[in-house]
């Protein structure tokens, strides 16, 4: 896979660009590296949780004296073992792990046990009894919403929802710019369509666990797998009623997130068992557990309205977006509703939101929270426009695309932005011109990401062997250790194997951000080339100390300070090797440090090509070819640049086509496990391709922007486009599951013959 | 105990001089802290050592193939694994590890297992054979020293140690100013005596132990406890042929080191075995082991002259040290040569001191080490000098005592030093007015160290909720996070209970020391209070920034931000918690560091003054009353410096009377347990009384001085002084247990009825 020359960076790079073996790698693939289930202690118990039954019911009260009185039993926690924390969204978190009045959905959390094995705690979960009114229930957006619907929790609506709604609707945003109906009168046709997305989960491989103990003078200790311990110590400190310094936190391997850990769901429940019980207590979630309570994506219900000229001028835009969140406010839907029209160019137009309130387990991010859906529906009615016009969907998408100078439809103007490169670059890929077979359908989709930056701290310490220990406070999720030693690595001037990234506990560093928002590479790799360049100016001063010469008159080039001006040539360079040797002499350890609020993250642009073929017997899509074009601002580590770009496809494609939160009549989740909540395997895959661009974000000193979001926003659009030309008929509803599909066709077929 | 008040530091000190808990009691007092044993990892196996039975022998041949088969067997290692490294004492330190051509000393360790259960490895040890070629052996320094004395290993004698000695004299080293026979003319008396004394272990509670983990691209994790993780790391990475970045080593809670975990001894053997067996493995060293193959004082062998005037001046003093430090070169009696006569000011001085190897294992430091047997043969003499002369013993230490201004027998000039503030402390404390019952003696002693400072990194994280982490690299051996935490209190003007102090990694902080030298509450806290400063400095930044006023304008006081100078008054004190909450919106986490080689730690005497009766019939030694004396600088945390000065003093009783390394005619270890070699109990001591002195060291912003060793030093030659009086014999050989005093008392008692 070849680099766009053309619109690299024009720094020359030696490290940055190139694809050294990941540092954690072989770890992982021999079974070594610790996740959260590998950690132990001493005289350690099993933590186990009891999950309510009912999607909503009122718990009368609850028995615990029985499991209290079990053999192994050491300690039964329910709600009233904590205070509610005045912070409301401590509050809702602390009510999401463990149950207080109600039980809000299938799942939920009503009790604990910690025992001295996995036999006691099982037994002793039996024995508790919970008294429940089972009350009625609501797991539907568009129901939810209703007047009437069952309440899940008065006093939690916003005064901007206005009237109509049920007391489920916490929230209401709206973005935009422009007279939209008079957009919509310029337009020679304008499609209005309705679509409806089911909620997806991340499915991490690694179920949540954790380890925590407690001291009897208030200070603990909890190790878990997340994507943020710095997130995880100042939600469990507030949850605990102790100080953030009381708490350290460290991270274990994490057997993927993608946004799915940057929330608690039994750390405090781990916490309060071990403080009751005096003992470490280790909770490990089943997989039935991690679907049914843990946090999926919002389902949602949407309405979007497109005007276009008969040239493929967009006149004007409107979403309306509606999301559930589950059982507490959520505000991913003013997420969906900035980003819906982020990749166009628009006069007119306005997203509006409505976040309501299910008995559903309350939502958690998954890679780019809130933009798959309402891009899907965006782009969807834009095909759909370009099918009707007769009009080629790249050239439309180009002529209408966001570019430097753009006020996005969310406020912001933008600077130097890839997507134009990347339909372009999509137009010419032997890809688009590839001739498709019968049954056959190819679709295109755009994409767009924020980026984050935010709180980012980073030491960077010169070993006096020469090597360089880079300390971040990021969880590794995607490489990160490697971009970030390259960065390193760059900076200095030294090999990349001579750096090595470690992932510290919350003591060590200040606070990070959670590792999301595609932030890492961006802003922990701003810190780190800060603190390199910290590192650099202090070994500069040494080697000035050392010849004798003022620090002003060396330079660093090359991995070596040099003399310069007056002294050039007076002295050989020395290495950061020689220096480091030295350190203690002049002065002591060499370090560089950096702590900052990154901002400029660059938002991200990306297009995917798909060709599928559907099967009109069976209704099963077959995804043939796909291939994504993205820009990353400078690919640090191109084999995770390609790596987030396959994967936030293959995920999209499972949003697409298989993936769902199926529940019942009763309330209660059908398909809590991989066999029937289908993820993509290899076979249901072909190769995804991906191509690099390269448009660098004025904001980073090497350009890079984040990568790991935008790739699963094309996806079900890119899909559902090709589906809707492969079948003749254009899916509103996600998943495009077999059975749906076939209905469509079905309902396409009589319509068909009537016509 | 009442602080001199007149010796105590202008500064008005908030936190610093106050005694709050100790952050890691409750842990430690409840069982809760997890020491080096504590720790597990999934798959961990367990490692055993084969140890030599011979303390001398030329190992033939090692036959591994049996326990290679046994079951559970996963790795066997033998010398044959290592490869020597180039630097010497690196090679010192693995030889000592594991032995190579030669076992040289009973224990020496000459083979490993890692299997999967204790029995296993057991077993597997038995089946290992090896073929030993028993050589002749030496034990006592003495010995060791003579021409045709057995040689321990050829090629290691220094050029300086001149002729006449066996090639086991490895150095020679020699201190002092001034014409000494010329003093010893000037004398009214002289007085040359000899001394012995034996080997001493330090006792910790918790033997050695820990996990090591490697994978298979290199890197690897040790836990282990120790009082030195960068040390660890550093020897461990020369030792294993691997970059210091490569291994991260995390120190566990330690149960005690005293000196004695500033080296490796079992680490390398289980990072060999984790490498060989691909899986983790742990080394608990039984209490047997650690007395066989860790690391004892140094014993010696020792000549002292001194003369003195009638009225009590030291006209000269000579001293003639012969340490032995096992079989490896060792350089511990340079120290003892330098503390020598520290404590006196003298127009002529000389003290030589050579090394000697022997077949016992490789000394390790033991809380100032050298020093306590140096002192007890010069504080011996001058006390018998006392005695002949019929002057008082504290008035001639008061004239000859060295002060601001001595040129000290090693060569520095002191600047502000407290002897003299503790010889008249102890001269008007009612311990030295009090009545002697009959057979009671009183003995006084000077002691002195020199203190270390050292590289040494300290970052403090202002934490979002108020509360301060302090990150250093040093394990808290005697209440380290208290006082570190308290001068970062002190100078960021918060309460003590806001500031954490953690000890980490060595992947969080760049090189620090080892815990030891005293060196912990100096230089950790000189760092500690840079690092505060500058963490002070950008949250006046930060208030400016709020305020829209120069950050020139902003002064620190108080825990607060204070507008100064023109915009006095302006704005109302913003605190650091205050700060703290918005300084994401001020531009990120806020943070200070601070990377250092310490220097100016300051000097440290004080003066013991114990009674003791002795029973003629048993030769006992009851220790009546016991007083420390000992200059501070500042006590940081004045339960601790008490507590110090109480360990120091009662390690140094079981020197005195009890302790020592018993070696039988067949080389072996008479004594490897606690029920043979006996330290003091609770049930043989007296309350330890303290009175702590402060003359502020002019190297620290607080006036800290190191406390943590000067305490070992006095008893030794304190008790022999009361001893001497009390029983009327003067013991010249330690320790001063009852065989031997019944034998003085026998040698004494027909030369007094001939006289």
């Amino acid at each position: 896979m070849a680099l766009d020359k053309q619109t690299t960076a024009k720094r020359e790079f030696k490290v940055v660009g190139t694809r050294p073996l990941r540092p954690d790698g072989v770890d992982k693939v021999t079974g070594k590296a610790l996740y959260g289930a590998d950690l132990t202690a001493p005289g350690m118990l099993v933590g186990k949780i009891l999950r309510s039954p009912h999607p909503h019911a009122r718990i009368r009260s609850i028995d615990t004296s029985a499991a209290e009185a079990a053999p192994g039993v050491k300690a039964v926690i329910t709600h009233a073992d904590f205070t509610l924390p005045d912070d409301e969204d401590m509050r809702d978190i602390l009510v999401n792990c463990m149950a207080f009045n109600k039980a809000l959905y299938d799942g939920h959390a009503v009790a604990a046990v910690a025992a001295i094995s996995e036999a006691a705690a099982k037994a002793a979960l039996k024995l508790i009894k919970v008294d429940y009114e089972v009350l009625p229930h609501v797991t539907d957006v568009d129901e939810a919403m209703k007047p009437d619907a069952p309440v899940i929790e008065r006093g939690r609506q916003a005064e901007t929802v206005g009237e109509g709604f049920s007391e489920n609707v916490t929230s209401y945003c709206e973005f935009g710019h422009g007279d939209i109906e008079a957009g919509f009168t310029r337009a020679d046709h304008v499609i209005e369509r309705s679509f409806k997305t089911e909620a997806t989960h991340q499915g991490y491989i690694e179920p949540h666990a954790c380890l925590a103990t407690f001291t009897t003078d208030g200070k603990a200790d909890l190790w878990c797998c997340t994507q943020g311990q710095y997130m995880v110590r100042r939600v469990c400190s507030a949850i605990m009623d102790m100080e953030a310094s009381q708490l350290r936190v460290t991270p274990s391997e994490i057997g993927g997130g993608f946004g799915g850990k940057t929330t608690v769901f039994i750390e405090p429940v781990a916490l309060m068992l071990a403080k009751k019980s005096g003992r470490p207590v280790k909770i490990v979630m089943s997989r039935s557990d991690v679907l049914r309570a843990s946090g999926p994506t919002c389902s949602s219900s949407m309405d979007v309205r497109i005007g276009m000229t008969k040239d493929g001028r967009i006149t004007a835009g409107h979403a309306k977006l509606r999301y559930q969140g589950g059982a507490f406010p959520c505000g991913t839907v003013e997420m969906g509703a900035m980003a819906a029209f982020a990749a166009y160019d628009l006069e007119a137009v306005r997203t509006q939101g409505w976040n309501a309130m299910t008995n559903r387990p309350k939502q958690a991010a998954y890679r780019a929270p809130g933009a798959p859906m309402a891009i899907y529906a965006v782009e969807s009615v834009v095909d759909e426009l370009c099918q009707h016009l007769g009009l080629d969907p790249l050239d439309v998408r180009l002529k209408n695309a966001a570019k430097a100078g753009t006020k996005a439809s969310y406020g912001v103007t933008f600077t130097d932005i890839g997507l134009s490169a990347c339909l372009a670059a999509a137009k010419a890929h032997p890809h688009y011109a590839a001739p498709l077979g019968p049954g056959q359908g190819r679709g295109v989709s755009c994409g767009f990401w924020f980026n984050f930056g935010g709180d980012t701290c980073v030491t960077l310490n010169v070993n006096m062997d020469g090597t360089v220990s880079v300390t971040e406070g990021n969880p590794d999720i995607g490489g990160s250790r490697a971009s970030i030693g390259m960065m390193a690595a760059e900076e200095l001037g030294v090999p990349f194997d001579k750096v090595r990234t470690q992932v510290v506990d919350t003591a060590s560093l200040g606070y990070n951000e959670v590792t999301d928002g595609s932030r890492v590479t961006f802003a922990v790799g701003l810190a780190t080339i800060k603190a390199a360049q910290a590192a650099k100016a202090e070994m500069c001063r040494r080697a000035a100390m050392i010849w004798g010469i003022d620090a002003e008159a060396v330079t660093w080039e090359d991995g070596c300070a040099k003399p310069s001006g007056p002294n050039a040539g007076d002295f050989p360079p020395m290495t950061l090797a020689e220096i480091a040797a030295v350190s203690s002499q002049t002065g002591g350890p060499i370090a560089g440090h950096h702590e900052v609020n990154a901002d400029g993250a660059g938002v991200s642009f990306g297009v995917h090509l798909v060709d599928v073929e559907v099967d009109p017997e069976t209704g099963a899509t077959k995804v043939l070819r796909y291939t994504v074009f993205q820009d990353a601002g400078k690919a640090v580590h191109p084999d995770y640049v390609e790596g987030q770009m396959q994967g936030g496809a293959v995920q999209g494609i499972g949003w697409a086509l298989n993936e769902e939160y199926i529940y019942g009549e009763d309330g209660r989740l059908q398909n809590a496990g991989f066999l029937d909540y289908r993820v993509p395997v290899a076979s249901d895959l072909p190769m995804i391709d991906t191509v690099i661009l390269e448009i660098p974000n004025p904001g980073h000193p090497y350009g890079v922007r984040g990568v790991g979001e935008t790739s699963i926003v094309p996806p079900l659009a890119a899909i559902a486009n090709a589906v809707s030309r492969a079948a003749g008929v254009r899916l509103t509803e996600l998943p495009m599951s077999p059975p749906r599909i076939l209905a469509a066709l079905d309902a396409a077929r009589p319509k068909a013959a009537a016509e």
